[in-house]
């Protein structure tokens, strides 16, 4: 545990970034039935450096033998632990739109360990409507069930506008971490983690890059 | 043009990804019309130190005034220029699920010039339906599609078993950027800008974020 801590605090934000998609090509190994990969079998699979790999597994101390390379299953367990994969997480939606329902459809996220518990929305014509077996409920329902249901994470669908006063009801009701489809930044207390998704910046990067190709 | 070409090939990923961001600002300070900001006013409301920020629009050839600060609405058009936002884009999507149709849904992408001409999914009972006034159609349309309507960006909302195969056949017919949803890595021509929006990754960095904040 001190040591996993001690570790974790040194991380920089990039290799976290990183962590994800070494989980999904492990995974993937994994399920075709690959038992060992070597660093440089990997990085010809994800078109990565080998010394960059090499150097982002030293970070939580290795897991790699001269000579064999990784086992598969073993990096895949340790990658999924420190992404924290090996609990469950209790979720809430609010915001029950298209996008709202797209992710309580997808069903990767349960098999991950995130669970959709609650869905609350501001429309009436929304309430006890059922997506994936979960009613949703007026907005003003919120604050208790997060309270009584051991919810860890909301997931924010909802437009900018009401994000903000949305998140400081959150705050104060025991939730952890928000993860925001609004396009705005929320100021919330340090205890709590917020993972932005800002789909108009993400394809105004890719506008970025398209523009970059045509001047070359 | 040939400044701009020399100074956008040296722009670092970090700064094209702070681009958006202060995109969105300047456009909320230009909505409330505010005309002029100085480095240190931007950098209390945006967290980011003004040093930060004055790097940042150097690499761009500056656009400040020493004791003047910044010309909000001059800032904002270059940077969206910069983000290739003066020009339209032509858009596809497939996959007409909740995403795909939360995505054309959403109003933001077509004040900002993207506008999606054609929606393409593979499932028969989705044909003729209208989204945004746009009818759903075979994917076998697809290709010739592209070619007739000068589309430039596809947006890739299906599995990530099809999404391989898809983006070989748009890398073929002069598609020039993939937004790309699906759980994988696209291998296109290097002519073909792809920005990936993977959002199992950005759940699993908010269970990291999460499981760090436990233990300290």
């Amino acid at each position: 545990m001190e040591e996993t801590r001690e570790l974790s605090k040194e991380i920089s934000q990039a290799v976290i970034s990183r962590l994800p998609r070494y989980f999904r090509y492990l995974g993937e190994l994994k399920d075709e039935g690959v038992t060992r990969i070597s660093s440089k079998e990997l990085s010809d699979l994800m078109h990565v450096t080998a010394s960059q790999i090499r150097q982002d597994f030293n970070q939580f101390g290795g897991f790699g033998q001269q000579g064999y390379g990784y086992n598969v299953e073993f990096l895949y367990d340790e990658i999924g632990n420190i992404l924290g994969l090996n609990k469950t997480h209790h979720l809430i939606l609010v915001g029950a739109g298209n996008l709202g329902q797209a992710l309580v459809n997808y069903m990767n996220f349960k098999r991950r360990g995130f669970l959709f518990r609650g869905i609350f929305d501001k429309n009436p014509a929304l309430y006890g409507k059922k997506i994936r077996d979960i009613e949703v409920q007026p907005m003003e329902n919120m604050e208790q069930f997060v309270k009584e249901n051991n919810i860890d994470i909301a997931v924010l669908t909802i437009p900018k506008t009401s994000a903000v006063e949305v998140a400081g009801i959150l705050s104060n009701c025991g939730i952890r971490g928000i993860w925001n489809f609004a396009h705005c930044d929320l100021n919330v207390p340090p205890h709590i983690q917020v993972e932005n998704v800002h789909l108009s910046e993400s394809l105004m990067k890719l506008s970025f890059l398209l523009k970059n190709e045509e001047l070359e």
